[in-house]
């Protein structure tokens, strides 16, 4: 029901199926007199667009957004921002097949059920296509956020077995875009993009792990107990297409510490900070100005280029032959995705933290 | 701001400060004509209380519930169910200490800057103390559950390195309540509990995971795009107290397969159904009618009975000296908290899923 | 912040400016499998028009409304509908001269207040244009209520002094179309152009009061307490432009009787019903199953085509000619926007109450 | 379902029966470190009280606010403020006739029907009791708003056909506590009282008017389209029991003007205001810095002391006598609950308010 819209103050409403006429959102709640970098936002999207590079999609889509109120002479009026990007190269001829078929480990079986109708050209409204209004909305939140100075990074650090071993602290985050894998480390750059393109060779496909760092945030960010930023946090991870886990800080290596081992010490260094970062920059559910860092799990993608058994909605066995044009690995576009979520999550409880006090 | 309240049509508001007057809740959504059993939703409520065995901390509370409205000659009339436990054994003295002082990865500093005010009588409101009014929810939401046969199960699997290595349908469920730390295999249960009777003697703490199962889900819960199943099931773990990391199905481990591996293939077997359950039950966000199966890692409670370096409020270097009672790992205390929270999201989303279809 | 979105479980967000690029809104929450009759929204549409007759403005806007999203095969998908209409026919030239002064009993003043900045073309987000993705969205909800049998009627039951003395249960509702002014009363009507012609060679405007009826409601429709069904009504018509007034069954005549007079007594009729109507079909915040009615007050049209004094940006007196073209009277295309918000908040409340017993 | 809950940044959530065990809320978002006058609250809330005057319900509820959470050592904390009102002289035998029996204009029968259960006692959920937690969450966000300097009151203005005939402009307010009637013109009040008390013989009920004004409200409340700030107040004065209408401003009376002499020209006069006040302080949705003032009316009270004809819960018809203990005139008691929900609406348009730039 309202599960298409997304924060309390800075809101965000999409529409859109993947083969449909067009996608896009409303973006409520971006403050008036913002500057809006036009460029900028389609640079977002650009980093996020099929076709961009050997790894991925051959789908040619332009992804032009369009806006269409909400900016005037440049600037946010504080009314909404409609925006829309119009679908160009959706060959939908390449889903009729699927009309009556369930895809394995797609949405296609549970929209089936869930609403009885459901628009089978590439996965419809459960088709990733959908996170490019994500990536829209999250860039105009970063202009938000970057009036406060705050930074907000995601890079791969692991496809399949690959892993960047490193952690944001100890790396150079101004080389993630040096390489089309958006891995910040150029010898494991390498090894990952070897790996695609033997995976992709076999018709298959890779998941992996995106980290996360939001840099110079105010203190006191998150609501108490239910709206904790982690908590939004990890919700606004997990609805990103493909995720399977997120964890923040020290996360599930949390487990093999004591206490005494895992409990950040406050110093005193020019203002309170904390000798170590477990905590991942949130206590309580609340900024504490330390880095925020947290990891994003992705499964493989589940379209391969195999062909596979499943059932069709008589229930009968079929063998199933991909079609369609599609990545082997998301993860390096995901990474937009998922500072975009990171920037309306952020912007959002800075909105909120307005009203703290008197 | 809103940070208090959780769900859509099954909404929960709760109050309270750990050494207050009293905690609560408002449930508003419960539909009408539900037998509510009294009993049940205290015996929830036990699971979770301070006091009941050697591995948990010795605060003395009752935590009787008393209901105030909603419910009339044992039924559910639809209007918003009130209730409330009043703190009793807090002995609030025992804190006055920490009136100017930050422990270390608890709430303290980040509640002080965030509003200026601090009640810091055992962590305010940001005490863990606050999901007892989420258990009383949960058991609400439990009856409601029950009635369409959904049943919801978590245990602790790890403690610590110790780990029940089984996956939740290689065991056997019932005996969750057999011990004390609440892993349902008594080998593992017998050497957490030693761990953690050696742990507290050191004055540490131990953290670890808790796997959450339901059962007999209808096939179609959970929203497109942004509130997704496992999104908003996310959420909630989250929002949990020293909760740090969250993983559906395959999580984390998704990476080290290749999607061909890793992919449910759907059979016919009285009905539609996948083969494996990498994905948890859930897929494009929406259940499967396969079982949800999710880990929800805790680290180490803050508090350990050791000496610690830590900041004041003017910034000054002090050593902090625990007091208080505590436990030495809350996992078996959480094991409730996690069903309850689980509860709460599936039983919004049976109430959501009414929606669906003309 | 959150203005611009309206409702719980059919939510409708709207984005545009009069004189920007396009108007448009995302309508969440349209169960699936809902025939949509593409037809009949355009038809909804062009009775809000402007340029449909000599008493409406001459700005002449196509309206044509693209569906972007949520309907396949002319059926809801249970996905949110997109929707727009590009904006033609704006001669923001006529506007320019307004950039820095405040006409009187607009929004000009309060927007540049509130906001810092303003798109000042034709009041921009604040103009009555934005009222016509209420009536796309509303058409869609007349759709989903056909389903139930439920029919919302509207009509013009007052222009100035000339007023129509007969209640809606007495007058003939399919006669509303048959003359310009929406009026089901032809000699009526006749004297309501009479004047509005009058009016409108003075230079002058008119306000009024529109009629608005719900028949064959389910009983059970509105929530206890703050959401009761008239409660939001009032919120919905109030949110309308140049409404000043809303009042329900006997409204502010109820004042006039005494409680002996007014109550309205069951009786059972084939059902349990009431003998009169006082109530307007609302007792304690729900439907009873009687007929819904209400009327809402319109003030005149703030802009007049006589020279006004005020003020501009600056704080200097200045004299205001108006340009631009404008309604003398909006009532008549009033009746669809009263319609659709009562259309988006019926379906809305039925969507909601199927979630009231077990 | 979200029926019992109101409010965006400052949100209440009430709960409670006219005769269960206690009534009572959750109040989440009054910033912190808001001096609370315990006090004030508790006289607020005594102008509710019933039995203060020989002009209300001689039920006698000492109505006792108990405050449980978000206060400490007298200042708000930022956390939820969880308040109860334990019901004291309930007597719910007198009502043990009524388990079957609809009375005429009360919410019995749709309560009934929409939840199929139904606490008969007293109108359980659906009586006017509920407000007293209006009347101490307003209280709250009076406190709130005076820090702001606003200031907010209503009166008593019509009581069947006795009417103050002066607007709030040319009346002394300071008066209103004079008498128990709440109308601050002495020789009104008189009449007002005679009525009442000469009808109260007749076993029979009164409703009226109450007029409600907002001054010092900074320019810019209000949020676009949907939340309008008057929208919200119909909202608010709608939801209480027994209104049956609203207008702003001129309201109703506006039909009856041209544009020319119902518009509000700006003039310059120490800051730009408005010569005349018909718009009531708001312009597009959004308070201009002139006062605010509104009507709400009431119908006559239910409960007469006549028998009334009516039909129970099996279709028969039935003669009601009235039992209980009830106000023929329900006005005075009225006016904190208006003012509450003003405050509350107008507190939350506040905080709002905070975001509108960067």
């Amino acid at each position: 029901m309202a599960g298409n819209t997304f924060g309390t103050l800075l809101r965000l409403s999409t529409f859109g199926e993947s083969h449909g006429i067009a996608i896009g959102g409303v973006l409520d709640g971006i403050p008036a007199g913002l500057n809006i970098d036009l460029d900028f936002v389609q640079a977002e999207l650009n980093k996020r667009r099929p076709g961009q590079s050997q790894f991925t999609t051959s789908r040619n889509e332009e992804d032009k957004v369009e806006f269409l109120s909400g900016i005037f002479e440049g600037v946010s009026t504080g009314t909404p921002i409609g925006f829309m990007i119009r679908n160009k190269d959706s060959k939908s001829n390449d889903y009729s097949h699927l009309q009556s078929t369930y895809r394995p480990s797609h949405a296609d079986f549970t929209y089936e059920k869930k609403f009885g109708v459901r628009d089978y050209r590439g996965g419809g409204r459960s088709s990733a296509r959908e996170t490019a209004c994500r990536v829209v909305a999250g860039a105009l939140a970063k202009l938000l956020l970057s009036k406060y100075n705050i930074q907000i990074t995601a890079f791969v650090n692991q496809i399949g077995p690959i892993r960047l071993t490193r952690n944001y602290n100890e790396i150079d985050l101004s080389l993630i875009e040096n390489n089309p894998v958006r891995c910040p480390d150029e010898p494991t750059a390498l090894q990952m993009m070897k790996l695609i393109n033997e995976t992709k060779e076999k018709g298959d496909t890779l998941g992996g792990t995106i980290q996360c760092v939001i840099q110079n945030l105010p203190i006191g960010l998150g609501e108490p107990v239910f709206d904790k930023f982690d908590a939004m946090m990890a919700h606004a991870m997990m609805s990103i297409n493909a995720t399977k886990g997120f964890e923040i800080g020290s996360g599930f290596s949390s487990i093999d510490k004591n206490g005494s081992q895992l409990n950040d010490v406050f110093i005193n260094d020019n203002g309170i900070k904390t000798k170590t970062n477990h905590s991942g920059g949130v206590q309580g559910g609340i900024t504490n100005g330390m880095p925020v860092y947290f990891n994003v799990a992705f499964k493989p993608v589940a379209t391969i280029m195999q062909s596979q058994e499943s059932v069709n909605s008589k229930g009968e066995t079929i063998t199933l032959e991909s079609k369609g044009r599609h990545d082997a690995c998301v993860l390096p576009r995901a990474v937009p995705i998922v500072e975009s979520m990171a920037a309306l999550v952020t912007a959002d409880f800075l909105l909120l933290s307005r009203g703290n006090k008197i």
